[in-house]
């Protein structure tokens, strides 16, 4: 395992990242500063001495219970992800084994390598795709989707680009999948590979929500949360052989991409379950902080959180609950719970940030900054007309909107807005989903048995 | 334990029900018919002639695996209603047990005898309630809420009505409790007990969704399923002591409406789970038999119910998973996912059935009746041009029209958006409720921790 | 003009109408009365002696006053469908003068002839369809969508139906036509016209939210509106040619159902917006015989009422103000305004509804019958029990309740969800239209200036 | 009237301005350079050189046509803001003319002098209230509403702040105004005036969406919009007597607000219904360059940004339509249609710009920036990778990307959320307002008419 420090030292390994329109030193660079002090923070946190030893976060779970301790764990972006591209990989294995065991038994020593060796896994999946009206082998550029443009002996070269890419300055591996299923015909875009960030060809370019000279003192929650995104470009890029987990078998291409999607929304419920609560507590704080907890209209808008909150929580719980455990000892969450919270969620998100928005009031934006809190000349009017009574100080409830500000209308929670509702893909994806993977039969079967009916349809 | 035949001898006792301003013999009253006729078949279901025997559908769950078992068993509204009753008195009991032992010991005793005698309970909760703006003790007329205006050595005498309150003239007891909290001085309302409808001093006034000559032919969903509702008038009734719960220990009065409210609430959150499969059914079948199925926002309106089904269903999993065991041994579900599924699955009942609706189309209200179809005139033209298409003819999308209207727009459907609405109290109780079961103070920390801020409030 | 008496008259001119698998006699048959009952009543309030006198409500609007002005008057659906398929009429003629002018000619001669003569019309537009993903021509059953079968020299000759007809045994004349566009080679299906109920091989098939010994006395908001609707039969129809309006011309063969499409929403919207005051209405008097209008939730619940109520009638005001008038001197409203209104109105109906019962609580659906209120025996009863306070007594909160349930909760209520939600087509279509007639172009060139961007699309 | 440049000039007047803890001089800080720029164009745009001229944008509309001429009028935030300052005035005045005829007479003097001398009014209304349960002299610190704490020959001293105010540091004068109704014994908070910002005493504490060294390249939409906004501290302010409009009247006191409200709400309606106009626009712009343009669910979310669009002009038509004219000759549009089209649009907005970003995907915050589209290194492959076909070339549909974040995604997105929501205060008041200006009686008597009923509290 590494150390926060040999994490950092590690990002020196000639990688090609770009900012603004320059190339730059990862590690160097003031803009990737907070986003590697986190990550090394985390490394930190999960460090154990001894050889050979595995991050009890990138440990693989093997029956329901270490999945529901599991979620007690608490891990930044960098991380999560890596544990979500971990099991992506390993279900995707199970559900590609009988087309291309080869490619199964190598994911299999590539998971066990990493957990070992304590790397950080990038997810690249979402192509350019150029004319969202037409397929892969469509478009006017045949590298709107990623492609295998040379095959080799030893390898394949790949040429294409994947966007919105979280994190892949600041990460060692990029695994790399194919962004939706593939027909005969277009076996060239269906390849699925991990390599390093430094592989040569490789390039990042990285935009975040922080601004070169921003100031992080009234942003408590985003603080730390910046994170690089953006395209990496992959520019007539070798894959050795070891690291090719799919080239070619368009039957099983979507099995990567299903099984990430299903461990993005799992990951995503879970951290929109906690948001939900955060939101309920920055409700109840704002709304005391004001004065208003008593008054009924703002009571019935906490309800709201609170419900919201509850459900969230409880299509979570389901989906962990109802798990199933696959032949290779890989405990799967249910789809169907998984795929209707993280909807529901993503959904109705804004909605409850708008409560907390109209709990708060126009001092969410309007505030003063930290520094007049300080200022000599200004300060003292700032705490007496921020004050509400002598149990809520001035000070106090500046921090708290603060707080709410960063958590619902600054530029980090825009980009969280965007986030939140993309990962796993749009809203109409995940509604498609969750139909998909219901039951319809039995329902249909139930509704004719109510009517008294027999359906030709159902019958063979 | 009785047949269906010994229920129905059971209900010639002499009890005063009326029914369109008339007193009638309720066995012999053809609107009472239907209702008596599915109570009967679900006495001969659980039948077993073993002395002593229990209704597998009455017996108290003792671990959470029996708990989800049960939800697999079938019955109609005043056996699943006496469930209900059961175990909220159970769970009362325990609540009530340090103000009022003899209270507690009394409900024991008398769920034991009621399992065994396999009688029919009904609840009786909601008071005439007069002016909402006043408690019990300030209504102008003091019979508003029910009260004691006597009491004697062998028994207490009340005077008061309960409303809303469904199956009384064809089940056997009246169980009894106080509406809500009460307060010092409001001694006479906390009062709670359970008698035979048949007990003198008691009529009922009842009115149902069917019309005397309604034809039920058309009616598939319904027909067995208009359940006579209304009042029920305790006038100068007498309660022997053995059958009195509780008497003026007004600290605990409201325990019986919380645990009336909890297991009312998953009872209809189990029901509405399973409506609402039967919706996303309905709608799917409703999109064939239109030739809709592959037009996209028809493929949209059913993956929204589909995610409203799946939450529902969240919810009741959630809730059964969490439960908790009694000291007495009695499962009680996780309130908070009960109260927030109820809340959510009734919220938004109507706008579901609107989708289907929508999907259906005009037919719904505008298709000819099943003797129009029978008609040597005009029946052909009516399967004619009902008819979609070889696959679907217009008999069977007739009669699917027929039962979409009876679960969405006829006049049983009218009385069940009603029905599902304020059972368990209408929405705005079960926000507050649903509120008020949740850590707040858990949530307020988490906040308090991501503003980097210490709250005076939550320090003791 | 006629009286009522003459309209009673009118009816008994041989025409084909069943009900419930007979055939039967329309001015005779009790299911029909009170529909002919507040027809012929409307015939009375307009009706002028003089000769050759036009029904205030028939006249052509020729000025947006006029067209305001009219909205002040009442008529029941007969008679504003009549209106409506009068102004359909002449919207239409202006839009097929270009193709048919003879068809524009005899339009505007049949629109005379129908005012001066007072006599109803009825719509006659939605085809059986067969097989909604299939197009007219390409049925499984040819007569799936109405056709021309025959042609003569004198007139055509028609076959197939028209389905969710209202109105059709009651009024005069069949207006018909074509129920959306057509393509060539269809041009059979583009014919528009105008026969006599009377016309030999018409039948009307019929069904109504009323059952045979219904008790009206608890129904006050619907006693009257039990309309007939259903089936249409053509079999085998001869249509001289003087009342043919379009035969062959596919080009405009949507003309007619986009102008009745423009008519009918105005209309509906006209009743949705008076419906929703109605709905503010009960909702203020509902709560205050709870003795619950001073409590916060329920004052909001009103405001969303108020709201909705007011977005409405503002889309009403917009459309009426905004109207056109054409070369041929009739007022056309907005249609852009009138769509978005109809709309919402349609699409929030039920969730406004839902507010009431929500208001109102259980007593919609529990509450004794008039003719419990009268028992000697309960009566009394009846009264105490549903009395607020002495300013509320039993007899009106009863009787409000039967009105609120006839307007949320009944049979008739359950039709109206229906008529309301597919009258001028359903969800879909109306976000379709309104979307259709939006001025996207001019959006699009304020947001491509904002971006300070050209577009090259935009160019031409 | 001033240029542009007599405007930057007139700022120069010792005015009291804090930036970040710093005190400024406001002309020459480069945070309020931008909002300074355009507030000088826009008073470049509407010079006329003549001696007396008013500016065509601050006249005050004497009949609905000018009323509704001037809708097409633009104008930056503070220059609409002195428009909405000035007919608030004159409304006030109007309603306070019975009580205080003086301070009517000063209002209109006053009107006059700023029309003639072109200046800028800064809206003062909310005050720092402390805490909302309580009253005005009811607070712990008596200044937590602005009062008059000292009254002299030639006029009073006030104390006090006001938040949530745009614009003060730019402009001229503070329309100083009681932020609620106020009553008996409160006198001393009954107070109304305007004063310069250059008053001795008066300080502004301000904070704005943009941070130092923002770059404004990828913010076509909010380069000129980051106004100042905050604090205005009255530290022992002197006001002359003829700058005061109201003092210790108290049962008028709520006059102002009401009127501002209704002006404010106007301003806000029509800037939101431009803004629901240019949502439709980049809605329809990102489909089509996303190659999205022809899918269903994307032509429905735009069918949904279309009918709010339409539902929200409406309301303003409506309003404007229907305005009174007051004897004093001012137009005063109607308040429920406005209140309501207010509420609606603000209630929507945020679900509606989530429209735009499921629409957009999450491009919208990971697109490169434009600086690494002009690199020399990786320029061509966002180029590239951005573009979606031939006629959609990256270069466009990254900016294109860039705007659509800044309307819904960036710092001043989240500014602007908060705005709209809480300008012509939050959601609830707005219903409030809404409900109380709606004619409940008259809708009481249509349900009670439909009923069949009377209704004794609508007997007097």
């Amino acid at each position: 395992m590494l150390t926060g420090e040999q994490y950092r030292a590690s990002l020196r390994d000639g990688r090609e990242v770009y900012y603004d329109g320059e190339r730059v030193e990862v590690a160097d660079h003031p803009i990737f500063e907070r986003a590697i002090q986190i990550a090394a923070d985390s490394y930190d946190r999960y460090y154990k001495p001894e050889a050979g030893a595995i991050s009890d976060y990138l440990q693989t779970p093997s029956t329901i219970e270490e999945m529901r301790d599991r979620a007690e764990l608490k891990a930044e972006q960098l991380t999560s992800g890596s544990y979500v591209s971990l099991m992506t990989l390993l279900t995707a294995a199970d559900r590609i084994e009988s087309v291309r065991p080869q490619g199964s038994a190598a994911i299999r020593d590539y998971v066990r390598e990493m957990q070992v060796a304590d790397l950080r896994l990038v997810e690249c999946i979402t192509d350019a795709k150029g004319d969202r009206a037409k397929r892969p082998g469509q478009q006017e550029d045949p590298d709107a989707y990623l492609r295998v443009v040379e095959r080799r002996a030893d390898g394949v070269v790949v040429n294409g680009a994947k966007l919105h890419i979280s994190g892949a300055p600041i990460g060692h591996e990029l695994m790399t999948i194919p962004t939706k299923a593939m027909k005969p015909g277009e076996e060239d875009y269906a390849i699925a590979f991990s390599i390093p960030v430094s592989t040569p060809g490789v390039k990042t370019i990285n935009v975040t929500s922080e601004t070169p000279d921003m100031s992080f003192a009234d942003m408590p929650l985003s603080e730390f949360k910046h994170d690089p995104v953006g395209f990496v470009i992959f520019d007539h890029v070798f894959v050795p052989n070891e690291r090719v987990f799919l080239d070619g078998e368009t039957e099983v291409a979507a099995a990567f991409a299903h099984s990430l999607g299903l461990w993005v929304r799992m990951n995503g419920l879970k951290n929109m379950a906690d948001e939900a609560d955060l939101m309920c507590g920055f409700a109840s704080l704002l709304a005391e902080a004001n004065g208003l907890d008593r008054v009924d209209h703002i009571k019935d808008k906490l309800a709201e959180l609170v419900i919201h909150a509850t459900l969230i929580r409880s299509t979570l719980e389901a989906s962990i609950l109802n798990s199933e455990v696959t032949d290779d000892g890989v405990v799967v969450p249910n789809e169907q719970y998984a795929n209707a919270g993280k909807y529901h969620a993503a959904a109705y998100r804004t909605a409850m940030l708008q409560h907390i928005q109209d709990i708060a009031g126009g001092s969410l934006v309007t505030a003063p900054s930290s520094r007049d809190l300080e200022s000599a000349d200004v300060g003292h009017f700032v705490r007496k007309y921020m004050s509400t009574k002598q149990s809520v100080d001035g000070t106090y409830r500046l921090k708290l909107f603060h707080a709410a500000k960063d958590l619902t209308s600054g530029a980090h929670a825009g980009y969280n807005a965007v986030a939140q509702l993309q990962a796993g893909g749009g809203l109409y994806a995940q509604r498609t989903v969750t139909r998909g993977r219901y039951d319809l039969r039995a329902a249909r079967a139930k509704a004719l048995e109510a009517a008294g009916l027999s359906n030709p349809a159902e019958a063979e």
